[in-house]
């Protein structure tokens, strides 16, 4: 049965394009240009983010946006000796390949943005949050994947440092106490965007299937009978 | 100064469907329809969702395809109770207002998924998650969004439910017990995509503006001096 197709539907185009920003978005460390990025450029990423789903329409986060460069040179410090700390839990090989990885472009990206999630916000009159408190950082989380969905779209690259001593960052930034720095990102034009994430092209991880995470009904049921009970499908082929 | 376009640029059309996705996606509870959704479009949304940045390329999620009628009764059942215990939060004409929303579609949705992390899986080796251990479940919010965002693009409505007892929620389904729930979703077509959330358009909370929770190299600081220092642009606008 073709279901009912929405006169609000999506041309081929425009569902490419939502797919194309999934699968072709990276996480840059290593390939940031110097170029400028236009501020309605920026404001067009910015207001994606915004645009988020929040829990109880809370609206939870702010955005910092720095380009000072001396700013950013102290997060990087906070960063380089953060990622120290880090390497000392690696030994070996594993430690080899940890030193080669560039982890952070805070100096070259031209753009960082913290994205913080303020979680006494008054918005929203704690709908949704009375049986799991956390949901108002989920849907902080949501604005920078909506960020950085619409960055790809851009030709914007965009990093993730996670990396960082956060009270530290809360310091340097001047983010009030109260706040929760939830990401902070690195954005910017690049060079090239690579055909894969840079920790499988390393060969830090691999990627895991789809098959191996997805289970119907029942955990670790990785194949289901069709609903009508007259098929039966394996897994999500059909 | 025009930034340098990638040859892997997106097409005006691309872009609009991004954008389309984020600014005509909804937290939809009132509007599923019981069409079924194809084996082929679920693993297209559940492939996008796997496609989703991770901490050290972590992957640390599952997804818990739900049909089954009946184990949508009994999560169902959750919901009602969690959301009788909520509404006692409100009073007045606030309490009315509550009790007039519409907060989930689990039983009217066809397809319901429940994302999981899982804090201890191995895979990353831990990168990047010294300084905050949370970012896994980042990772996995992020992935929910990339589902979200496609499903929209396949005309497909997904409301996030947070009003649940997770750990009924987690017997219910048989989530083992070290894993966390992070989001149950309702999934299916819907009669429409609504031009505002329901919590906009019900009264229940207001948009806030862009600027007021976007600030410059300060906090607090809500217009930028361009960083040539030549030019003052008033916030996000040129």
């Amino acid at each position: 049965m073709t279901p009912m197709r929405q006169n609000d539907g999506f041309s081929d185009e425009e569902r490419r394009g939502v797919y194309r920003a999934i699968y072709e978005r990276r996480d840059v460390r290593s390939h940031f240009l110097a170029d400028p990025v236009p501020n309605d450029v920026l404001g067009r990423i910015l207001d994606a983010a915004h645009h988020a789903p929040s829990v109880g329409f809370m609206q939870p986060w702010d955005f910092l946006v720095i380009r000072d460069a001396d700013i950013r040179q102290t997060v990087h410090r906070n960063f380089e000796c953060a990622s120290r700390r880090a390497a000392e839990a690696y030994h070996g090989e594993r430690r080899k390949l940890y030193d080669s990885l560039k982890l952070a472009g805070i100096v070259e990206a031209p753009v960082n943005v913290c994205v913080t999630c303020d979680r006494a916000r008054s918005k929203g009159s704690g709908l949704g949050r009375q049986t799991d408190p956390a949901v108002d950082v989920y849907s902080t989380v949501c604005a920078v994947q909506n960020l950085w969905l619409a960055a790809r779209a851009e030709s914007l690259g965009v990093g993730w440092v996670s990396i960082l001593d956060l009270e530290q960052l809360k310091t340097t930034l001047g983010i009030p106490a109260a706040l929760t720095p939830i990401a902070y990102l690195c954005i910017g034009y690049v060079s090239e965007f690579r055909s894969q994430p840079d920790l499988e092209e390393k060969g830090w991880e691999t990627r895991s299937s789809l098959e191996s995470v997805t289970h119907f009904d029942r955990w670790g049921v990785h194949d289901w009978c069709d609903h009508d009970g007259s098929e039966h499908g394996k897994g999500l082929k059909e």
